[in-house]
């Protein structure tokens, strides 16, 4: 027995999401049938994040356990000529027969990104969340700051949420524009459920005048929901990467994947 | 009467084209039938250039006449409403009486994005060919800047094509890197049929080493088609922007639609 991980890449729209569902299509069924018909097995993947209907990955990291005598690393090229053009295995190799992509995660990286204009746009219109308003790029940026640290992040759980420990480091931060895309980068140890898109909510909140500086402070001293923004829509979200080792601190924000 | 010109994004990937065909969609028929539902008349339009089925756009330049007393700005924000998503009027305006988006443009602004990886992208796919091969960048960089200038470049008309006229002038090129990414502009007063997609196929044979530089300064002196690449996929290419007066120099390649 082998265990195989695989690094992912998908486009969210046409999905229900990372996790397996009763009645809509999600990303991990797709790969676990194209992965079951290949071995003969029946296979059964475990993800690093479970990315919601529409959120995007372009390094998701899931892994399985297999008798098959594939080699590791050509299990990528064999998934790839089966699987849908909106699915890619990015890269697949063996790994510790103990590894859990979720819980050995040391750190994730999100991006959210916001086309700003009047009309929206046709080509990016399932990368970017469309915000009709002009959006002040530095008073976005110093809002954002306020979210890096150790802290208890309770106004950002979604309500309905059954986390019990709230508590967790955002260890990098950035927000850059070109013209009419902006893109925000969050770097932290763990995540909770809508987090990054209540977090780019109350940015574009912040950044359109409608939130007054400071939300993000106060949500976090008062644990309040109500500070914050609304939820930004899902399609603007991309999970980057996930890391199994600690990244240095020049490279949390880097595009690449491991 | 009035003259009114539209700037048109759109996504390729479900259209025949920009020019209305018998048995396919075409971009041009969806605008005209939205107007010609929004104004009761029978518009018709012109576009600046025919862009290829799976070509996109963000800066198509389109007119048509109308009799209706929408305010010209407006026919962007009614249109929009009715148009599908992968169609976008980012601007409209009143126009000389005489304008000709064809006739009178006076330069035209293309990018040509490569994704060169072992596996493609699920994200990028629509807006990005997938090169297997390693890029050489530098040698993609020399061998670009060869085509500047006034040439006759009848080696990059595609076969078949009935234009007699095949001199242009190509004014500036760049390539770029980031990652995986690669983006080649070219910027010129006017370009034959397909010339934009055999100049990139013949980068990326540069760059992969297939093709031996110099190829471009042959074909230019020779007339050679086969001294050139292949054509490279339409979905990898975006017409950028129609410029109707002179742009200055150093902003002939940037993003910015007029």
């Amino acid at each position: 027995m082998r265990r195989i991980r695989l690094t992912i890449e998908y486009d969210g729209c046409a999905y229900a999401g990372w996790q397996r569902q009763e009645n809509a299509l999600a990303v991990q069924q797709v790969v676990e049938e194209k992965l079951s018909k290949l071995t003969g097995e029946k296979i059964a993947i475990i993800g690093a994040s479970r990315t919601d209907a529409g959120v995007h990955a372009l390094g998701q990291v899931a892994a399985f356990d297999t008798e098959s005598r594939i080699p590791a690393d050509k299990f990528s090229f064999a998934l790839n000529t089966m699987l849908p053009e909106d699915v890619r295995i990015r890269e697949s190799a063996q790994a510790a027969e103990d590894f859990h992509p979720r819980f050995h995660a040391k750190g994730k990286l999100y991006r959210y990104r916001i086309y700003s204009a009047q009309h929206a746009s046709a080509i990016e219109r399932n990368l970017c969340a469309h915000v009709i308003y002009p959006l002040d790029l530095e008073r976005m940026r110093a809002e954002a700051q306020s979210i890096v640290g150790t802290h208890d992040y309770a106004a950002f759980a979604a309500s309905g949420s059954v986390v019990k420990d709230t508590v967790r480091e955002m260890k990098a931060v950035s927000v850059e524009q070109n013209g009419p895309h902006f893109e925000i980068r969050i770097y932290g140890t763990g995540f909770l459920y809508n987090m990054v898109r209540i977090f780019a909510g109350t940015l574009i909140g912040v950044g359109s005048g409608k939130i007054e500086p400071g939300a993000i402070r106060r949500a976090i001293e008062t644990g309040d929901r109500l500070a914050l923004g609304v939820t930004a829509p899902a399609h603007g979200l991309t999970l980057m990467r996930v890391d199994y080792d600690l990244v240095p601190e020049e490279r949390l924000l880097w595009d690449s994947v491991n």
